[in-house]
């Protein structure tokens, strides 16, 4: 797996191999298809990332609750797949997707509300976004 | 810490209190601050997250080597970081980055340069950027 011909495989080849973490699973970015705006961040496993790619809709998985979900299967918040991406070493995926409501469970479109700003007494959140 | 006012005040309050996962880590976005592009994803520890706050330049934590990284100390391809936001539970950063030269050890701009495409035999990448 660490030989350099695997990872040249790995980084310039066109097989989808995608490298999970002891836990079992790669970290996902998704972003507005349209504004660009990264969403959220979340894990996928192999199930979560095989169902994405069959449904063109995002499935994740929850570390905290050790489960598979779909994307706004409660909420109706759901993700549509626009373009799927890996990085060079494919342990990391990217989504671009049309966000139907939501995408943050506190009900702000993007779960990064909040930037840092910097202060005398060192780093405070500020929030960013009107939505 | 897991008290419903210990989350809401995570999730809603302006107090910068990032969450490290077991090994220490935050995951950290980083995207291009003109174009958008996602161009990395990778681990901050404590110190990474506190040199980059302090410096206006990205650091990181390598897992692969266990050690902290100036991005671009060796490559000059250095990331002047615009803006940092975390996301609703404080266990992701995402950085606005003015990149110079490639973000990717491969020489690419982004490390996101090949994208899925579905076919027969089930997904395939293709590559999507010419630089």
């Amino acid at each position: 797996m660490s030989t350099s011909s695997a990872v040249d495989e790995r980084e310039e080849g066109l097989k989808f191999q995608p490298r999970f973490d002891a836990a079992g699973l790669v970290t996902c970015v998704a972003t507005d298809a349209t504004s660009g705006a990264v969403l959220m961040v979340a894990h996928m496993n192999e199930e979560a990332l095989r169902k994405t790619i069959a449904s063109g809709e995002a499935w994740y998985f929850s570390r905290s609750r050790q489960s598979l979900w779909r994307k706004g299967e409660t909420s109706g918040h759901v993700q549509r797949v626009v373009e799927i991406r890996t990085d060079c070493d494919q342990d990391a995926i990217w989504i671009r997707v049309e966000q139907t409501g939501a995408a943050c469970h506190t009900g702000r479109r993007s779960c990064f509300y909040r930037k840092l700003e910097s202060g005398d007494g060192g780093a405070r959140l500020s929030f960013v976004d009107a939505d």
